[in-house]
C-alpha cells in the first residue's frame, strides 16, 4: 500500500487540474498569446506541480520513511537517504 | 505575431510531451506506484515545463523587447521591466 | 545535542567558503565587474548555500527525526511536519 | 561603466547584509542551534541573494542589453543570448 492511498482522489483531482493547465498552455501558444501571459501560465503550472510534489513527500515520510524507522536496520537507513535524495531533486529541478 | 511564431509547432510538440508525462502522473498515483519513483517524474515534468520556459522568454527578448528597445521610448522600458518581472515569477517558482 | 555534530568542522569550513563567495561578490561589485560574471558568482554562491542546507536535512532526518519516530507518539508527528515545512521552504526559495 | 552603477551602494549594503547572514549561519553552527532553526535562516539567505541577482539582472536589461539592441548588430544578439543563459542558471540554482 502506497503511503498516499486516503488522498489518492485529491491527488488525481490536483494532477487532472495540471493537465488542463498544460492543455491551456497548448492553447495559448496555438493562438499566438502573448509570451508574458503564457509564461505566468508556466509558473502557476510549476508551482502546481511543486504543490502536489510536497505533499506527496510529506505523506511519504509520514507513512513509508516512518515506518521503517519504527522497524529500524538497515531499511530505515536506505528510506532516509532515499527520501533525501528525492528531496535534493526537487530543490535542484 | 508573437516573437515565437517561427517554432511553434516545436513548442506544442514539447507541451504534448509535458501533458503525457502529467497523465502518466496520473496513471501512477492510480496505480499506487512507489511515492519517490512519482516525485522522479514529478521533477522531470518540471524541469520540462522549466526548459519550455526559458526558450520562449528568450525567444520573447530577442523578438518583442528587441524591437521595443530599437524602436525607444517609454514602450521599451516597459517591455523590459514586464520581462524582468517574469523572470523573477520564474526564479521564484 | 544537533543532529550535526560529527560533522560540525565540514559545516563550518563550507559556511566560510560561502562567506568569501559573498565577500567576493562586493570585490566584483566595488570594482564594476561585468554583470554576467557576477551574477555567475551569485548562482555558484546559491548552490552552495543549497547543498549545504540539504546535508544538513539530511543529518537531521537520519538524527532527530529517526530519534523521534523511534520514541513515538506526537512528538514523531511534529517533526515529521516540522522538516516537511522546511523542505517546503527550501524549494520555494 | 556597469549598469549598475547608480545603485552600487545599494548593492553592497545588500551584499554585506548577506555576508553577516553567512556569519550568522556560522554562529549557528557552532552553537549547536537546532537544525530547523539554520534551515529557516538558510533560506532566508538564499533567499536574499536571489533578489540581489534578480535586481542586478533587470539593472544589466535595462542598461548594457538595451545599449547593444540601440546598436544593433551581432552584438545585441550575443547580449540577448548571454542574458538568456545567465537566467538560466539562475532559474536552474
Amino acid at each position: 500500500m502506497a503511503g498516499y492511498t486516503d488522498t489518492k482522489d485529491d491527488h488525481l483531482k490536483r494532477l487532472r487540474r495540471i493537465e488542463g493547465q498544460v492543455r491551456g498552455l497548448q492553447r495559448m501558444v496555438d493562438e499566438d498569446k502573448y509570451c508574458i501571459d503564457i509564461l505566468t501560465q508556466v509558473s502557476a503550472a510549476g508551482r502546481a506541480l511543486q504543490a502536489f510534489a510536497l505533499e506527496l513527500l510529506e505523506e511519504h515520510m509520514a507513512h513509508c520513511v516512518a515506518e521503517a524507522i519504527a522497524t529500524g536496520g538497515a531499511e530505515a537507513d536506505d528510506k532516509i537517504k532515499e527520501a533525501s535524495d528525492a528531496i535534493a531533486r526537487l530543490v535542484r529541478s
